[in-house]
């Protein structure tokens, strides 16, 4: 069970990563095809959603974000990860910092090609 | 399969009838004991934090909620409920209904007593 939550650890640590320096092809190869983004006030979020939000940021904004995993739990193929994160968005050409934070709740498959990747991620994320 | 799924569709509507009639004895056995629940912008709630926000809400409000389940995923013990709630949320000495709709991620268990408790939910309900 370790060596999950090890690897689902390193998930959300490349997924930060690869938001900072705007990795769209990495940020890809850390969901599933079906995955799935819930928010509050939106409509739900699908993979060729998320590259379309994505690409309309691209180059806009810097995004900083720091994980605080409060629980990972895995069962069989499933795994369940409850975080609470802080993210600070910076207009790439300068300006007032946003910040939000909040809890997420994340489901996470373990694919046929035996990597974890994120299927279901519900964003509680509001101003701070 | 089908017998696990009906058996978290008729909790469900369980909840929402336990909600509706103000029953919390009958609410609290639909959660297990280390339920979690996790809003934007809120702390996490516990169990006890449930019962206290729930007698404060005692009779002071009628909630009556509406479910369109999007999506019910169960591996072993574990299952996966992306559900679409409307809430209409009415004081009982009268005045302005509010409502609120939005998706939930719920995380089931199946308990000890084989009977299935929500664990972990997040609420992403928003003005509508």
């Amino acid at each position: 069970m370790n060596g999950d939550e090890d690897q689902i650890r390193a998930l959300i640590a490349a997924w930060a990563d690869a938001t900072r320096v705007g990795d769209l092809a990495a940020i890809l190869n850390l969901m599933t095809d079906d995955v799935v983004f819930l928010t509050p006030g939106n409509a739900p979020m699908r993979r060729k959603d998320f590259i379309g939000a994505f690409k309309s940021l691209a180059g806009s904004v810097e995004i900083d974000g720091r994980s605080n995993i409060q629980e990972i739990t895995v069962t069989g193929d499933v795994a369940v990860c409850w975080n609470l994160i802080e993210v600070k968005i910076t207009p790439q050409e300068g300006g007032t910092t946003v910040k939000r934070a909040g809890n997420t709740l994340t489901v996470l498959r373990r694919d046929s090609d035996g990597k974890w990747r994120i299927w279901r991620d519900a964003n509680m994320l509001a101003p701070a």
